[in-house]
């Protein structure tokens, strides 16, 4: 097994590549490494140099008399691989390359990479990059810092996973400058070997890290990542992601039915969402919630109280909050009594507490030690803005000593400076307590922090399984790929649902007038007549639906004009009978469900409310199948629909149970299923009470397609070299 | 008339409280301005010294032997009256009053504040305060620090007003680290005598104002407010504003007729939207934005290209843009051409240009030169990552060179620093050129100003008048005031509606059955019939609406059932007769037009889509009447309605012109008789292609109510103390 403990954790490193040329990037890693204090040896490797910066250096890594745990290469891309088999023979475990041009450039690089990784997979090596920036780790017996950007950062415990090398040093040199500390760095380039879920898989096991940042652009293997961010929420340990590459959903955002909508990065969104992963939008975020998580207590729940000596600041916090879903606390009465009796008249007790700007460090503490005895209180927010009266240092040493006695508490500082690195962020980043520029930050950072421990600590839920009948499902499809063909009829799609334990509108098959009349009148009119046919996809285009026929008479009237029209269109061969449905006009709410398979995500199901305003609306939620019933009921309760359900200004209520277990049943046959591409039913009819919900069409296909999205990004490509 | 020109250019300041005491206010403000390099002569005034810091003190102004243009006041509340007094004899025109303990105090403050404006206004005397930390101008002829926070900002363009003095603060120091330069800083506190809209007036005319910024709790005066904002746009004077107490509404927010939607922030809103203000949300963004609009270039249209040596920050760039409705230009042949020859290979030549980290200075000039001939381009984000090739400081000189050269071009800088106050940051400055830690900030700073100035450089359309009878509508409102009513009748509101202009659904009024089935006939059926009562609200309730009456037989029928019901629950007297209304089933988009007089703001007009589901989903539209053409329009193509009324996929369009007609009609309306305090036309049915719009219903009430925001506040105040 490739182990990343000989990238993290070498006591040998080779440098291979290493210049003492400034300015070159073997000069900038050897020397990184050989400053940084590093508790291992460093070694050289340069066949033009006896020495690099008074080191001995060797010619290759095969003259190095001692074993080397990782070599770092940053030779001309045509020598990597002669390189990497002279490490292999070395029996070097780990590697990271630096040097570039491989699959980033097109073809040829593309062979060259996978030379090397199938030198890698042959002798078990782990390797980072190419096309990277290197590896640093803090930890104090260790301190490497095989990166050419900066000095090694500062210790702390957020690990900084970016796939992006440029964004991974700018990253850095923000952190740095921001004194966030960190505990690994890995700038993991073209993943040749080595991805992301495996850096997630060490960090999990990694005592110094507690927080893991991440810069994607895709991730490798979505199913891999989802078990790794379930044990990192195991450890509790937050993943704070940016993944770039949402701006293709909104150019397809406007169409609404599943295929439309079912984007890749909507498969993100949820694969994210369903592992409790925090995604941010834009990466002062990423360091804003990784700042705030560093204070390592949970927050019990939503209630927040804000304390300050500035009344405008706890507007601010307040509106922030009801923007976040934050709820600001309510006193107990005898909360409000003791911070009468000990504020000044002038200060509002009621939260936000403003003790007033004269406010010093004594009134803060006497104020937060009445407000911690209040049981409706889970975390703080204290925002003191500099008057002529405060002293600063005084009000975050109290603070501290505050959070020392409490520390369940959780504590977000939003002490404004007069200089810029005033000795109280010090004294608070001591005591672990995160200050931020604005009361609206800490609020926002609050609100992630509450999301995140809510999820991990909901009960798990298994995928619930219901009985089915797996084998009729079995032989529809297998009867469709012998006849060579993608698109179900609507009877297969019925049947297929029905196999599933999903209940479809009264419908037959007729293959005649005799048959047709016989069946309407089994089922009870008024009913819908419609063809059965495989290569028509467009039924009305060709005046192959009728609807609402009230009788016998209107029933045959409605079954010739049907095959008149066929006839005129020389399509009668593809007629392969006839659907009698029952027209069904009972009240209920429509909602569409639907599945459609993403490349490397398995299937997205799709949830949402139907009719045309909806789809302007798009009020439909997404989770990749398989789920658990919790999974189908935060699907539903995300959707302002949900509303409705629950009994929407006094109007019925809706049996919210039975549509969850429509989208779990769905969600098993797509999972049961991976040869059903597309399924889409449009509309399902949700009866009032708990009367249940009814199929009342469905289509579904069971073919490879290129998604939209693919599509979108091909035509814009066009487009631009057009 | 009072002017700002004794508070903000006086030749000679006497501050009334000086003290030498440190950590005083008196001695803050004193010292302050003493040490500011005042180009005037600075007089303490305090009995109880002989001189404050070397400078010979007064006992009061009047013994002061020299002309005093403005008095900065920080004597105990008790005195102030006095002090005051004394300014006025001494001819004082302008006045600072730092104090605090007055209105904001209640009841004793409040009075004491009213005999302060009492002789201010006897007295010419223009006031800033009570409860303020001051103000500052930092222009070189000037330089004046007569606040008691910091040393005197950095000059620049952006002037400052705060209402809460602690956030002021606040904000001078973050502008101070930030470096961003400030013209007039002004903390206007109680508002007692000069409030924000004289500070604009005054600041309009200020040639070292280039960008207002401003936090508000509340605006004083909003037509005038009003009217110096747009004044303020025909100087091309961007006004940013962060206005709190945003949270009251997301309490009512679920609640959508008119009167509950309309909260006092929505008339914020409404205001701020009607004169071009820019309404943000965080503090941080006040700075960001004013940042962004010290560049004074104004982008022609939202077509950006990005420029970056890293992929990655190219990627965030375009997600942002897409976030903030700002376009990723495409390039024409002749560019991709041009960059293809001079950029490597590897480089991306499409928009987010990608020119890889290798590039140097003379790279980026190149890219540049050639990307500025493309016609396509309306603005510049040039994003650069350090990298070990990276000479930042000669790229921020190319930058400043090409912009030089390009000085119609809006650039947007996202240089990033590898320490706390890199030189490229003074270089970038002093060409004006903003630069930004992260490219998503550049992308929605440059939507900001593409708004703005969109905004301002609109035609001016005029408010339209209809011809109206207006007799009619007086003559109705006076009947309603005789009787001592508030709440109309259905044929009062209709008769209101169609006096201007408005059609209504055909009805008629009768008074026995004889003359209901006679109405019916003329109107024909299906019909409705309907109580006419003045003092039932829930005519339903009653059993006092009977709909889809299809012949004279179930109009009979329905006519004793109402009676039947009205007579049961003793109702008969209430009656003034019965209503008969067309059964309109025509098919057509149901919306909702309203008006609600906000106290101070007028009229604020609501717009939306009809129906269960859009209260949901809160589709609706508001301005303050009164409304242009172009105010009508913008409010129906802000909501996702509008989609549907130009043709949702493929569907009927709809006659947007007749909606906005009513909408204007509306407006008129409320701005003729301000006595209408409620007026809800819901539903109005809009019909398909041009065949207009027909009013289905309507309620109308002419009498002051207390706001549902001020019921929300003032109960939740009760639960709190309760």
């Amino acid at each position: 097994m490739k182990s990343l403990k000989y990238i993290f954790e070498p006591k040998s490193v080779a440098v291979i590549g290493a210049s003492a040329t400034p300015g070159t990037v073997g000069n900038a890693i050897f020397s990184n490494i050989l400053l940084s204090n590093f508790h291992g040896v460093v070694y050289p490797v340069n066949p033009k140099y006896s020495n690099v910066m008074s080191v001995k250096a060797y010619k290759d890594v095969i003259a190095i008399p001692d074993a080397i745990d990782l070599a770092v290469v940053c030779v001309p891309k045509t020598i990597v691989e002669n390189v990497i088999i002279q490490c292999a023979e070395k029996g070097i475990k780990g590697i990271v390359v630096i040097t570039a041009g491989f699959k980033e450039i097109g073809e040829s690089g593309k062979l060259l990479e996978e030379k090397t990784i199938a030198i890698t997979r042959k002798n078990d090596i782990a390797l980072i990059g190419p096309n990277c920036l290197g590896i640093v780790n803090t930890q104090k017996e260790i301190s490497l810092n095989a990166n050419f950007a900066i000095e090694i950062p500062h210790a702390g415990n957020v690990a900084l996973i970016s796939q992006s090398g440029a964004i991974g040093i700018a990253a850095l040199e923000y952190a740095h400058q921001h004194d966030l500390g960190i505990s690994k760095f890995v700038s993991i380039g073209n993943k040749a070997v080595i991805d992301e879920s495996d850096i997630l898989e060490y960090l999990i096991d990694d005592d110094a890290t507690k927080i893991i940042t991440m810069y994607a652009e895709d991730i490798g293997h979505p199913a891999r990542f989802f078990e790794m961010a379930n044990k990192a929420n195991a450890k509790q340990k937050p993943i704070i992601i940016i993944k770039t590459g949402r701006s293709v959903r909104g150019a397809i955002a406007i169409q609404s039915h599943t295929g439309a909508l079912s984007s890749s990065d909507i498969a993100y969104d949820s694969l994210f969402a369903q592992c409790g992963v925090i995604r941010v939008e834009t990466l002062a975020e990423v360091f804003e919630y990784a700042k705030g998580f560093t204070c390592l207590v949970h927050p019990k729940g939503n209630r927040v109280v804000v304390l300050t000596n500035a009344g405008g600041m706890g507007v601010i916090a307040t509106d922030a909050a009801e923007r976040n879903g934050i709820e600001m606390a309510t006193f107990e009465p005898q909360t409000l009594d003791a911070l009468k009796k000990t504020l000044p008249p002038n200060a509002n007790i009621y939260n936000p507490v403003d003790i007033i700007g004269d406010a010093d460090a004594e009134r803060f503490t006497n104020a937060l030690s009445i407000i911690v005895k209040d049981k409706n209180i889970d975390a703080l927010v204290v925002s003191v803005t500099p008057t002529v009266e405060t002293d600063m240092d005084a009000i975050a040493k109290s603070l501290c000593d505050f959070a020392k006695s409490n520390p369940d508490l959780p504590i977000l500082a939003n002490l404004m400076s007069l200089e810029p690195e005033p000795l109280f962020e010090q004294i608070l980043k001591k005591a672990n307590i995160p200050n931020f520029d604005f009361p609206e930050t800490n609020i926002r950072v609050l609100a992630s922090m509450v999301k995140y421990y809510k999820w991990i600590n909901q009960p798990l839920t298994k995928v619930t399984k219901f009985e089915v009948d797996k084998k009729s499902v079995r032989d529809i499809i297998n009867t469709i790929q012998q006849e060579n063909r993608t698109h179900l009829t609507e009877p297969e799609s019925y049947k297929i649902l029905e196999a599933y334990g999903m209940k479809v509108v009264d419908y037959r098959v007729a293959k005649n007038l005799e048959t047709t009349i016989l069946a309407a009148s089994q089922i009870g009119y008024p009913v819908v007549l419609k063809i059965v046919a495989t290569e028509i996809l467009h039924k009305i285009d060709v005046g192959g639906v009728k609807i609402n026929l009230k009788d016998e008479n209107e029933l045959k009237k409605a079954y010739h004009e049907i095959n008149e029209s066929i006839k005129n269109k020389k399509l009668d061969d593809k007629i392969r009978g006839f659907l009698i449905q029952k027209y069904f006009i009972t009240k209920g709410i429509e909602i569409i469900l639907g599945a459609d398979a993403i490349q490397g995500f398995g299937s997205l199901i799709m949830f949402g409310l139907g009719g045309t305003y909806v789809e302007l609306f798009k009020d439909v939620a997404f989770r990749l199948a398989p789920l658990t019933r919790q999974d189908a009921l935060n699907m539903i309760q995300q959707t302002k629909a949900y509303q409705i359900f629950k009994g929407f200004r006094g109007q019925s209520t809706y049996d919210i149970e039975s549509i969850a277990e429509y989208i779990i049943r769905l969600s098993q046959l797509v999972t049961d299923f991976s040869e059903i591409k597309e399924l889409d039913m449009n509309p399902v009819k949700v009866l009032e009470d708990s009367q249940g919900v009814i199929v009342m069409d469905a289509k579904a296909i069971i073919e490879v397609q290129h998604s939209v999205v693919e599509q979108k990004i091909k035509s814009e490509k066009e487009e631009l070299v057009a």
